[in-house]
């Protein structure tokens, strides 16, 4: 019997724990080609409250009775494919549950000798990927770049800052603690609170670049910051997930045009292509602490629902994890 | 004595007459280089409104006092250059003017037997320009693609319309008279008219392309029909140039990220160096008659100030042009 968790109801606004349910259920044997893995790290991603939406995007919507599919991190019970031995580390897509039964060619398996297992879901992972393919290719940042990230002590958006410093960018990070603004300093990024500082204000400098994370508000402000021929790397839009009126746009989109910006969209998943790429350039880094990366770690497959909601308050420094097993 | 016309005041929300005034200059004798044009045809553009306003954008602002510099084709009277005689048609940045004398380098000599020289203002010229740069280079447009063009009567619209044609992809435009939307679909477009039918209907389809020559509440509309990876080309904002206090954008702008759309202003004068191939492969359409365009010829000097309010009235089909000269 594993224990994992479902969507009870479609979330209205912001999530709620009463959204979700626990199930238990009997796993069968694994067969040929399978692998039965016992989950350790279990990811909650903000692109998941989409999803639980019932909007179709870039994948398709989690129904009402659905375990919560996703990113996890574990170890290899029983396997039936000569790819993978007992007790090794690997990442699945299983998600919120216990653990449970995987094809082999959906493992990925991982060198605990590299790094932590757990950065697997975060720096070295899918946030890691989407911080760097949002500033090399669609951002195309460039030495010398002032760099602007909102949500940068988030899991992407504080490896987007420290990959443009880096690059040699200046870089500008915003985030809504002074914990967080703490921790951004440290890292050399120059740091503000957001529920302090207007952007306007902060970026009044100009900048080239906006490394997007938030959506709202802040676009505003950083299309007036933004010089001629400058970029936003559309990335995500966490204020914006739990509207069910989303508010107005920023009243000089006009900008784009006088200024020459280029707005650009991206889901990490279309990129797949640039793991590769992107592993060897930042993998070296982050076992040489070069780039520093933090993890909130919440323990109890129970805390599921609560972690999640979590992340839209802001609750997190860096990548949000539920650990939900022993290591 | 030459008449031209100078900024009396800068316009409050839509320009008024009283914001122009008329004046006489004695013209001196052209040196050594130098050239004396008489005007035959003058340009009103919408993005004179912005120079207007005092606003820095890609080309500096008119000041009070100031004569409206622009697009003029005319006639040489006087040439002091060996590359131009008396008679020679040109197009000059003298603007709004009967006349005057321009450097034989800030010239373009004209070919009256390739297309009437009126159309070095339009088709042939910026507004030609503008949409063929924005269709190939901005908007990557290829065969099959579903485009939509707002304001698509217009000088720069009507052009990309056309083109988009006959590049292979099928052409939705709108404008706002059922005259226009007439002459459109004589031209093949499948035309609506914006006053009558909700734009989001009209593209229900789903589009490729959305060239963008108003601004404002079409974005919206278009953000919603555009499939994934679709591109928006930000040409122009005439629906926005005369807001004092512009309208909040589109509540949808987080449909950027989830359909990888890409936003990418442009303005023509970035891009001269197009200008050959532009002609290359447009320039033949127009001469075999493949491309139709109208022009609105307003006659008279004093007629200038109105004309230039027209446009944002939407009193123009076609290139809005007006007549200071005889031939």
């Amino acid at each position: 019997m594993t224990r994992e968790v479902v969507l009870a109801a479609r979330p209205q606004g912001a999530p709620q724990e009463s959204d979700f349910a626990f199930r238990r259920v009997v796993e069968r044997d694994p067969g040929a080609g399978e692998v039965l893995v016992r989950n350790v790290f279990v990811s909650v991603d903000p692109y998941m409250r989409s999803r639980m939406s019932g909007i179709r995007t870039y994948v398709g919507p989690y129904e009402v009775g659905d375990p919560i599919d996703g990113g996890a991190v574990g170890r290899v019970v029983v396997s039936n494919d000569a790819g993978f031995a007992e007790g090794d580390w690997v990442l699945s897509g299983l998600g919120w549950r216990e653990g449970g039964i995987a094809e082999a060619k959906h493992l990925r398996k991982l060198d605990p000798a590299l790094a932590p297992p757990s950065t697997a879901l975060g720096v070295l992972g899918m946030p890691g990927l989407t911080a760097w393919v949002g500033l090399v290719d669609i951002g195309a940042v460039k030495e010398g770049d002032v760099l602007y990230v909102s949500g940068a002590a988030g899991a992407v958006g504080s490896t987007a800052a420290q990959i443009g410093k880096l690059k040699g960018l200046r870089v500008i990070g915003s985030a809504g603690s002074p914990e967080k603004t703490g921790w951004l300093r440290s890292l050399g990024i120059e740091a503000f609170d957001y529920r302090e500082t207007p952007a306007k204000e902060a970026l009044a400098d100009g900048i080239d670049v906006y490394f997007d994370n938030v959506g709202g508000p802040q676009l505003e402000a950083a299309l007036y910051a933004l010089r001629p021929f400058g970029r936003v790397v559309a990335c995500g839009a966490i204020s914006r997930y739990n509207d069910e009126r989303p508010e107005p746009g920023p009243r000089n989109l006009g900008l784009i045009v006088t200024k020459r910006l280029r707005v650009q969209g991206f889901i990490v998943v279309d990129h797949g292509d640039r793991y590769p790429a992107f592993i060897a350039e930042v993998g070296p880094w982050v076992r040489d602490g070069k780039i520093a990366y933090r993890e909130t770690i919440v323990d109890g497959l129970e805390q599921l629902p609560s972690a999640f909601a979590g992340l839209f308050r802001g609750d997190n420094v860096g990548k949000m994890l539920v650990r939900v097993g022993s290591d």
